[in-house]
């Protein structure tokens, strides 16, 4: 639908033609990523990643070469080194309040970012799908703004910020690589459901969507403060960077935790949280815990960690 | 949902735990031809073939090797040989009202079918797509009701019997290819969007569905009666097997006739069919059109095959 994708366009700096609809942001993903490279090369992710792009790396025999990132996202100097060493020709990351650290790629690594990937001749594919989920300060703009040779893809999706269940995103790109992505898209399942293109249409462009947004950015706030606040009581031995978005927050176990062991404790306690595991790319972190506010009240929050810290123990 | 894959379960022969919700038949070939073979593999296509089926083996980096058709479907004898020469290790069919010639394979070579596929160890993708588009006959069974082994791998949709925008298919599979089909089908979109399941479940269901496959039946077979009464009058020199299904005819044009050129003609005169050449896996068979009745109300058939008859010269 022309005017979805008009709407994506205008969210995020782009041209309604470079806009193509997808089946939410995995469904996105899974093309581009394919799109880009054959199997059996290597792809360079940002760590800790989405563990859905992991995935779809691995299931079309791509291989996914992580590369560190602190609380200014991805490491220049070592973005440029993996490039050098792996011959990679694409990056994932998430430069908006990543999954699962909820950090922000730094103003000032932006331009380094975008130099190393044309250096190596490579595309970036900017998974964009935490845009709406800020705290209170808007996002930063999609690294697309600064791109002026076609190199990023930008995908987003309305499925955070919307419902699960909509399934609706979009993939920006410019050039002949959005033709290769749409020629994948369409062999992939032709194309997305009109009535779930008009449901999103109906909901982003109604009256009701900006006090949505401020509904959800003050819930994700507060719970993320009731979660710090209760870390700070509960677990002050655990370390992690304050999220500036997003609904998760990567908390480092002490030194020689195993994240699965702690996941299944804090089942056992009633409480679940994720395993630092699935977002690594090898068996190197499994110190981490990936804690979610999406699904538990502010007000359960603190019962819910001092549960949590009976399991890391 | 449970009760659309019990639905699918029922209309296949199947148990609900083997149906897996695709975002159409596409979305569902394409999960499956990427689960059974890796890049650079050979797959068996029974030809004239679905283009869809070409393009995304291609996309793939799959080999489609053409296998002949005759009215009783794919030969065994030509399958058995390219299993041999080949060595694929899959095989893709529509037993039942092919796309583009409407055929169905015989009760007789069904048997053939799955022993050839079994002595080359391989899996058979049954796109059964055209389930219910009969034109008053019942559709034979789908394959897997004579498949013991879990070889026969069965994709199905409600596009073409309920609505293109609907994109709600199916497939079954048993036993661990399952397990990796429902891997991809992750990787690939995570899952389809609920409001179109309850929609499916909603229609398939309602009080309105018998007398909607009547009434579609009635229409597939007055239509296909008019196109076959209009290419008697005019276009005596085309020959064609009867269609026993579904909604398209494959003309065989006269000796020497160049099928896009054909295609480009008819356009001109005002009538769009389509040229033989997206249904072959080479460019040895231009010499035919599809000609598809979905779109076209009987009483101006007449009228189109004239205007085709002047295009065909």
């Amino acid at each position: 639908m022309p005017e979805l994708r008009s709407w994506f366009a205008q969210q995020l700096g782009a041209e309604r033609d470079d806009v193509l609809i997808t089946p939410g942001g995995q469904g996105a993903l899974s093309s581009v990523l394919r799109a880009l490279a054959p199997a059996g090369s290597p792809v360079l992710v940002a760590v800790p990643c989405y563990p859905g792009a992991i995935a779809l790396l691995r299931s079309a025999g791509l291989v996914p070469v992580p590369v560190p990132t602190d609380a200014d996202g991805v490491r220049p100097e070592l973005l440029e080194r993996a490039f050098a060493t792996t011959g990679a020709r694409a990056l994932y990351v998430q430069p908006t309040y990543a999954n699962p650290d909820g950090q922000v790629l730094a103003p000032e690594r932006r331009r380094p970012l975008l130099e190393c990937a044309a250096a190596a001749g490579a595309f970036v594919v900017e998974d964009d799908y935490a845009r709406w989920l800020g705290h209170g300060a808007s996002a930063p703009p999609s690294l697309l703004r600064d791109d002026t040779e076609g190199r990023v893809i930008t995908v987003n999706s309305l499925t955070k910020v919307a419902a699960s269940s909509l399934r609706i995103g979009c993939v920006v790109a410019r050039g002949p690589v959005l033709q290769r992505i749409a020629g994948l898209r369409m062999v992939d399942d032709l194309f997305v459901a009109r009535p779930l293109q008009e449901t999103a249409v109906e909901f982003v462009t109604g009256s009701g969507w900006s006090a949505h947004l401020r509904t959800l950015s003050t819930a994700l706030r507060e719970r993320t403060a009731a979660l710090r606040t209760a870390l700070a009581r509960h677990l002050p031995q655990c370390s992690y960077l304050p999220p500036k978005g997003g609904f998760s927050l990567w908390l480092q176990l002490p030194r020689g935790s195993d994240g699965d062991e702690v996941t299944a404790r804090a089942l056992a306690e009633g409480v679940t949280v994720g395993s630092g595991r699935h977002h690594a790319t090898a068996e190197d972190d499994t110190a981490h815990l990936r804690l979610v506010v999406s699904a538990i009240e502010a007000h359960h929050v603190d019962e819910a960690v001092q549960r949590l810290a009976r399991a890391v123990g």
